[in-house]
């Protein structure tokens, strides 16, 4: 059983239906409602995150619709009201939504999807905008640090096989794309997204015939300008380099040319450097080495650093799943909401563990840039504030009370989020990938290097404006006050 | 874009078609041949597999078709010969299909499933069956290995907004109901499997009223039965708990009555302890309490130890991707194929790495149980070998030459692999969840306790037969032969 189109809708949380006919029966379902999604926390230790998965986020908007199969299963439930169910039967989101851009650089703490629509609406898109922001972002930001790891080399993609379901392969083929990936071993995949399509081939293939010989010699006869041939079903320089480099020369006879050889086990350094020479002093440089076996960034670094010499990287499980950091721990929280007088109030949880407390009213972020047109800050402030004007300026750390920076007068400060829904009309047009990716590459260019960095980067600066410091200190006093 | 059931033929690697283009143009690719699916070790450091995965892996060979704008992609690569994509396009699975049963426990080095086929089509199958059983089996273990910490108490997956991808969600509901779970918060999910639905409500509920108390208030009188109240929005016990008290009390007035509360934070063993003594004190020891934050199953095992005073555990994040192992490493490998004198010839992958060794030949896995009925090893055979017949028989270590151990004459021997299709056809009906789910805890109870251990448990004896532990050795020396 799969998800299409005509279900997603259904794909939800209990609780988002119980809290929206909760919020109907107590007739303020209709009432305004803020609602922002961000992560307290970078994922691999790394110092920021490659946004991805609002393509996504924006269909499902557009696309949502209970079927009359889904409405009798609520109804069968025997939790929700009749007029409940019909109110839904009709739901649409009405409001509006700001979002940060894919490919976009985003940290901890800020908001980087901005809804306001009425409390049910906006209550109901929390499940499906945070299972497609979370995995996307995750896997779009390991995408980037692999590549860069690999200093921006060739990175192909092939996890299929280990990815986490089938919509998990499509939708972190597509992401890892976002990062920086240049190709993918995926199909579908590829025909969807129009990603080009790498492969080499399977130790089943050299076990199909007698000899790894004459199964390289079949392989190449089928595709005599384009095979990377498999090289350690046996063993890798004895036998599998020999066999491909005797292949290599007689399709060089021919006029025709091996592509490369692929390492899949063993010491990738000392073969790839092995291998080099070998088919070098054969005649043939242009012979390309292609390695994968449990790669990832901090593999693909230290490999670097020994002077492996490897041309195009295959990464799988660890880049398509996340490897040992599976999950990107994004919410999404109610910030603002109509109460009974009619007007908007400002809301924050405050939770005994300090990371967990949220940042109060509908924000905006900017983005600032020195003379060099690298990001130094990013700057949260409340929805209606105006931009200071003198300088320095404060900027608050979002959760310790005492603790901020100053900033100068900035070269450049540009608003993050993006307006995409407007009165319930998508605004945002579909990007192509390419020029996603193309995104993520320019706003890497515009991260300095300490914050690039694999492990222990420089932490980017995240702070809140004044105004909103004052509303956040406020509300804790309220609430403590409350207690007391 | 999502996948479903008329698209994901093509959700293959790139390297499948190639190879099998590759066989049908060197004219092997009608010949018999026998792959077997496995892993190579237990995820989470633990002790056995909870097999799943293969109710989809039927259903997609059974559904196996490309349609014609599938073809004509495959044609636009420019890689394919034109009589091989019309050869594909009537692609059908016309062999046999062994395999264990969804719910069975299993262990690394044996063939979970044998796939027996022609080369084409058999090679076709990896993909999928990888992505399938891969994931599905990571899952139903982690499931397995959370409940059983929780001492087989209520466990409810929640994980639907850090799964990775819509179907990922989806693929680990079922799959955590198959290890364990009582519920599920996923709603299609529920709908698609007729698992039960569970919810309680997230701190929005409360942040959307004027104060926590009015919040909770409006929620029970909507579900003056079925409230589970979420206590930690600003203060655990000084705040939430008095108020749910509040509450439950004057349910408890009406002859309703709380069903339970939530800790989403903080120090679970203190909080519930306080929690539990809070609530019975004020004539509530009916009502439950939930916990969730970040669990899995080595903090709820410690929680238990410190005597945690919890009734429901509610598992996300670490249930539905496995946490800090997001992959089984499991693969699908050719161990025998039709040469040109019409024989199978078993086949084996020789690697560096001693652990990437295959074993060569069609095989069959018997269990051996005790007169406890425990299941104290698994014995592979060749495919047409007889059973042992006389006492002690030797069992060899599947990778290490030298070391065996010796079996007593077995209480019980039974074989593992069921006959799941046959000539093409599948003769293997779908199995309920809950039947599925009655035989994962069924094989619990018949694997030994120290087998179980969360950690560092005993390692349950894989073994070969003598005639397939002879046939690896001279495959070897075959080969090393041909090198020196």
């Amino acid at each position: 059983m799969v998800v299409n189109d005509f279900n997603r809708t259904l794909l939800t949380d209990l609780y988002q239906l119980t809290m929206m006919n909760g919020y109907f029966s107590q007739g303020i379902s209709e009432r305004k409602a803020v609602f922002e999604l961000f992560f307290r926390t970078n994922p691999f230790s790394g110092g920021y995150c490659v946004a991805a998965g609002l393509e996504d986020v924006l269909s499902f908007v557009e696309s949502i619709h209970f079927s009359s199969g889904d409405l009798d299963f609520i109804r069968s439930l025997g939790l929700f009201q009749p007029d409940f169910v019909d109110r839904i039967a009709s739901l649409k989101f009405s409001g509006k939504i700001k979002a940060v851009q894919e490919g976009s650089i985003v940290f901890p703490n800020e908001p980087i999807i901005s809804v306001s629509g009425t409390l049910l609406e906006s209550q109901f898109l929390e499940t499906f905008f945070l299972n497609s922001i979370n995995f996307q972002t995750l896997i779009a930001t390991k995408a980037a640090r692999i590549w860069e790891a690999s200093g921006r080399g060739t990175l192909v993609e092939f996890g299929l096989r280990r990815a986490q379901g089938v919509n998990g392969a499509i939708t972190a083929t597509r992401a890892s794309f976002i990062g920086g990936c240049q190709g993918t071993t995926n199909v579908l995949a590829g025909k969807i997204f129009d990603i080009p399509l790498w492969g080499s081939m399977s130790h089943s293939w050299v076990l199909a015939f007698p000899s790894e010989l004459e199964a390289f010699r079949a392989f190449v006869k089928v595709y005599p300008r384009n095979s990377i041939l498999l090289v350690d079903t046996f063993d890798t320089l004895q036998e599998g380099l020999q066999n491909a480099i005797t292949v290599g020369r007689e399709l060089f006879g021919q006029g025709n040319s091996l592509l490369g050889i692929r390492l899949d086990s063993g010491d990738l350094t000392f073969l790839s450097q092995e291998a080099r020479r070998m088919l070098d002093s054969s005649g043939l440089p242009n012979v390309k080495i292609v390695a994968s076996n449990s790669l990832n960034e901090w593999i693909i670094e230290t490999l670097k650093h020994q002077g492996a010499l490897i041309d195009i990287w295959g990464v799988g499980t660890n880049l398509v799943t996340g490897g040992n950091e599976s999950s990107l721990g994004g919410v999404y929280k109610l910030v603002s909401v109509e109460g009974a007088d009619g007007k908007m109030h400002p809301k924050m949880k405050i939770s005994q563990n300090i990371e967990k407390i949220t940042l109060p009213g509908e924000k905006n972020v900017f983005r600032i840039f020195d003379s060099n047109n690298f990001m130094i800050a990013d700057y949260i402030t409340l929805g209606d504030e105006p931009l200071p004007t003198s300088f320095p300026f404060k900027i608050h750390h979002p959760q310790i009370e005492h603790k901020f920076s100053r900033m100068e007068s900035p070269h450049r400060l540009e608003p993050i989020l993006v307006e995409v829904f407007k009165d319930g009309h998508r605004i945002f047009p579909e990007s192509t990938l390419k020029s996603i990716q193309a995104r993520t590459i320019s706003e890497l260019d515009k991260l300095h290097p300490s914050h690039r960095r694999l492990t222990n980067p420089h932490t980017y600066k995240v702070g809140l404006s004044q105004r909103l410091w004052e509303l956040k200190q406020s509300q804790i006093e309220e609430t403590v006050g409350s207690l007391s």
